[in-house]
């Protein structure tokens, strides 16, 4: 989902630094790997964690040395090919859902292939120094599409673990104190007007978030909090998945294609509800936000519930002013957290779950794609899929902002996915 | 895609003679065809048009007869089952990819049925006079349904018959003089502003073209007329079906998986570009708005012609105070006429194609569901469909609006719809 | 499933008779049947009752007009292509799945076809007299081929009427009083040794039944007649479909795919089996043999009961010198009878239901595949189907003969099939 | 598609020192495979080298371990369902398609339970002495059991490589040099009678080789070698993919829809036919068998040549008192080589390639289900499937023996399968 950014172009001590650091996150989150784990493909939207890996690399190999550093060789020239994921211009891909026939490169050559690139990467920089101050550009954004691909890589295991019946723990999770009852969300209302939405100049930013414009929202409340796994059970056990009364058309003929019972994850064992976690199976915490719902779960129980989805005018018009704080990857949890503040403020705006809208994702009024391969598919995906905002507990702290627009397929679950209510005010 | 209307309820007087006139004119619809063109399902997009028959029939006995007319005997009690199309309050329906195999009951006995129903409903009307405003209300919504699936009839009937090798007619075109080149279109700007859209209180319209309420529009230019045939060859002569380019991803995967070359009906023969038409394979007409595009088609023709789809707001601000006028079904024509009115003004607003929005189908902002049956699916497919805007040539002249908001999926076709190309001004 | 035949060649005046009398008998079975019945294909395996009309005559205009009467003019030319069935010598076949989307030609026009050939066939004959012995030959193949598509007609139009809730009955049935219990069936031995199956020399048939040659017949003992009802019910009750135990492999893959519990046709109706018959709904007759079973199902039962389906070899030995009687499609039943006869020898080994037998449908040693168009197809299908012999009750009684070979796969069960049991001895 | 065997009961050292090797063998099989390799499962048919390792394991656990070694502790229970292939009897099975979603238990994981069971069975023989004999019988079963899925390992993985880009070798290959003009192939005669064939008492042989029996074989010529890549290439070249002339009505559909061009692993690289081996891609050696062919290849290719397919009686009347001689996996080729002996003999009967025969796999007269889960799927198979003859290159020599009965589906060709071509004499 990259797309080309404008903002501030960063120094060069600053970048290298940055570059090693979300470089070198990248192998530390395969630590807790087995080969074997890197190679599987549980379904089309998963990718290996090995591609993961190779596919980041490929892009600066591709944007950045290939076309800027003279005497860059590539020495696994047959990458350019295998690593590619959707950009035409830069030539033909390997097909999405073979990506886990692919049991070589061996993850020890991707590592191998990491480092090549790293290499060049940094002796790029050196040598341009402040000049090159297009090519530093180029590798802001590759970093910024790096973070993404940690987010899908943790994201995608979790979904290669879920499908194994001994249920493997990515990592046996730091223990945190059972929540005591949070207590009912409560509605904090926004005021109507002409707001402005969208990210400003000045900030590294995707093109997606562009033009920043004015657009009119109505008088509205929004739920303090996101939804708990509490409140969903009481869904789910009044027969929510039973009926279509609640649901769109189309997301009550995928209940009944996928046999959908309840949230992705969820497993009853023992009588009691279980929710498998990148710790493995653990016992459902109530009190914790709901997450691994598609935006027909989210738009069904928010129906049921007498609510409604926010657009994403009112969720960004709420973050306004917001600090990005809250349970990110650099918490190391990997899953969400109840809420613990109590203040009277909002809650879990970021970070924990990315939260569904009501908004389709389209273009901003005025937008553009840019030229070139990387905005080649700028609005390409502008179709069919929902907004998210606010970034989860798998999401990098400094890749999410007020204006962010992440987005899904209304049948997808697999991400971090869940959210608050709304209503009109 | 009925939903329950509010708006000012029709005299008696002036009902009945709708009533008959309307729902002759269904039957009227199907005298070209023999009864064997009356049972074939050609895709699961598509009704038999006796289907159509039964089932807005269905619909007065259902809605206005079983409630509210204590001594009317359903004579057929198994039809309730059999043509319901998808309101889960009523009960179950036949399976919609299934109405092909029903053979049984025969056109004979489905007019039959429609006889017994018209009597039941005129005399229903009779009975309660003036005082029967709910139900007059009822009928009106029951009336503006079988508008909607005549022009349903005509649409599927026309994919039945492309299907067949032999191509039969419908009916035999009576000629109009091929048409002189119209020009190119010009750009006619709108205003940016707060705008109202939607339909007023007092008139009759359907649930989702409400509330009326205010939107921001940008300064923009629409096309006076909707993009021809000719316009369009050029981006199949270039070679627009074969890269990836000015598509959309979804669109792209679709056109590979499909196989498209070209829009729906366009038939190569003998060295030259044919079109079925409801009076069967005729040469390509050039002026003539191109017709069976689907969104993706229409958004990347817009692409590729360096501009874009109109938001429905857009249109709608465009078509404020335009009358309603055009090549409707009731012109009997049934194929999109070139434009021939040379002013300086909007041309083909209303009539000749549906025109495709680069609108998500969403509820306007205050939007409620109403209760009961009627209103049991008003919401139920605002997901994954974009708006057109505009009726077509097989649509009924008094059944379109401003307001009104026709509803298709992306990849779908073979309704009759074009496109009016817009651009940022 | 035609191929050519080779026999003697019947003299020209019983061959007029013979043709006028089975031209006419196909036209009889649609007496029944509206204009709405002929059009529906209600899977890819059926074929529209217009569709059988059409084909056999395409056959005639084919294979005996157009190559031996100079004069014959095809008045409907595209009709070579619209129903050809599989004949790759003739040239390209309208796709057999979509025979359903055919509502032109109309039933009349098919009629009208039929007509044309049928004058054309019948004055070549007369011009040709006892010289046009080649041609007479092909008739023959003509006719048999046309009792083919009679059988399948009925068994096409049971499927379709299947479909409707309706139930739509094709003919009421002349009543015939309840069966009284006809007691167990009983076992008769075959002996061992080389035994001669296939067709002699001399007799019309169709090629797979040649050459006659020898078999080594082990000692077995076959039932003295059909499995029935309510054999087959106890199956079912004692969960016969709910369990792997005796089922192939691909057999309880297909049972869990399709989701049988029965054999097609049965209906549990207030609380009691019934079965769809070409008369409509009727209670399940316990003595009357059981149909509309697959070959899994019949190797499946025959598992259970602790014994095997006969191979053709022994069903052909038990029937060598067995006239061929039976309730057959001239009985106008078109349903399986109970056993009648309660002498000591075999029941229903001709008519009532087609009998399954163990034997993959291979060539016989020594077959040989004839020149032309006709002879095609004749190994063509000689690859994953089973053997069914003795004719069913929609065969002609003129048709079957002991050496007879039906085959299907082994997962249809829309044929009027049954089984007998055998076990070694 | 194992199943009991009766024979002599080997002598307990015999046995240890069979059991250490063969046991070895598969472990080595895996040497020159990465971790990341042994995951994949390339299509439904496949499975990964590690789930071979652990499948075979499970079964001497099961069937031996468990029910006869009082002391046995199982360390991983959750095994018996993760690597349960198909027995019933034994309860549920992890569903085959997804073998490739395990990561984990790991490489080393299944390797440690290997040593478990290894010692736990050698421990169990020590104990047992002479005395076990029904447990030494089991332990054979399960060595040829262990053997069959070495070739499947070999056959798998030889799939997973051939699916990456890259091409990997799964061994370099020693070099041989290529092979010289070999010559047609001569006829050889084999006479009519009364033959026996089938596994004789007293030998080890699977059930589905028994009873022996006899059977009635008619004059024939058999080739005297399998069908070269020459004589195939022969048959690609001259358009045997393009048009259905040749093939079976299954056959050609499969071509259709598979888009099949040349057999598998052909692969055209710089205007010259490749073929994927195990060790990469070589040039096509016009000398070596043709491999890699489904039944439909076989038998549509023996059409085009004017032949046919042997019988398996046929077959083995050949092979009857010809050595077991060939090469096969001990040989360590990996790859079917030319011809070489120049004699007048039979040429490869054994080794070098599977020869698809025309005999459905279907049950001999007399054949019996055994009891208990390893008799369960005696017959389960019989249907749909091909019988093929005499061992592949990734064949063991000690695996073989000419009443041998290998099956697969008729558009299998995963699998090391050529073809013989056979004639009526």
């Amino acid at each position: 989902m990259i797309g080309p950014a404008v903002g501030k172009v960063p120094a060069v001590s600053d970048l290298s630094r940055r570059f090693r650091a979300i470089r070198a996150f990248s192998e530390a989150l395969c630590q807790p790997l087995q080969p074997e784990d890197c190679v599987v493909q549980s379904m089309p939207d998963v990718s290996p964690a090995k591609w993961h890996l190779a596919h980041v690399t490929w892009f600066f190999e591709t944007f950045v040395l290939k076309p800027h550093s003279p005497d860059y060789r590539a020495r696994r020239p047959e990458f350019e090919y295998l690593f590619n994921s959707y950009y035409n211009a830069v030539g033909e891909q390997f097909p999405r859902p073979q990506r886990g026939l692919l049991s070589r490169p061996s993850v020890e050559e991707v590592l191998e292939y990491r480092r090549d690139v790293d290499a060049g990467v940094l002796r790029l920089l050196d040598a341009l120094g402040e000049a090159g101050e297009a090519v530093r550009s180029l590798i802001e954004v590759g970093l910024n599409h790096e973070q993404q691909h940690q987010e899908l890589l943790l994201t995608d295991i979790k979904h290669v673990f879920s499908c194994n019946p001994l249920y493997p723990a990515y990592r046996e999770r730091s223990t945190w104190s059972r929540s005591t009852p949070g207590g009912p969300a409560r509605w904090l209302g926004i005021d109507d007007g002409l707001r402005e939405i969208g990210a400003a100049a000045g900030e590294f930013a995707f093109d997606n978030e562009r033009p920043r414009h004015r657009v009119l929202v109505p008088r509205a409340e929004l739920a303090s909090r996101p939804v708990t796994n509490g409140e969903f059970l009481e869904f789910v056990e009044q027969g929510g998945y039973e009926q279509p009364g609640p649901w769109l058309a189309d997301g009550w003929a995928t209940v009944r294609e996928q046999g959908w019972t309840a949230p992705l994850y969820w497993v009853p064992r023992d009588g009691e509800w279980h929710e498998f976690t990148l710790a493995g199976l653990r016992k459902l915490d109530r009190e914790a936000p709901v997450c691994h719902v598609s935006f027909y779960e989210a738009e069904a129980f928010a129906t049921w519930a007498g609510a409604r989805l926010p657009t994403e005018a009112e969720w960004e018009t709420a973050a306004a002013g917001v600090p990005v704080r809250g349970n990110f990857v650099e918490d190391r949890v990997l899953h969400p957290r109840p809420a613990t503040t109590r203040g009277d403020g909002w809650q879990q705006l970021f970070g924990d779950v990315w939260e569904w809208t009501a908004s389709p994702y389209v273009a901003y009024p005025g937008f553009r794609t840019a030229d070139g391969a990387l905005g080649e598919y700028n609005g390409k995906f502008m179709c069919n899929q929902l907004v998210l905002r606010g970034g989860g507990c798998v999401t990098s702290e400094t890749h999410v902002r007020p204006s962010y627009r992440n987005f899904f397929y209304p049948h997808q679950r697999w991400q971090f996915a869940g959210l608050r209510l709304a209503r009109d005010a």
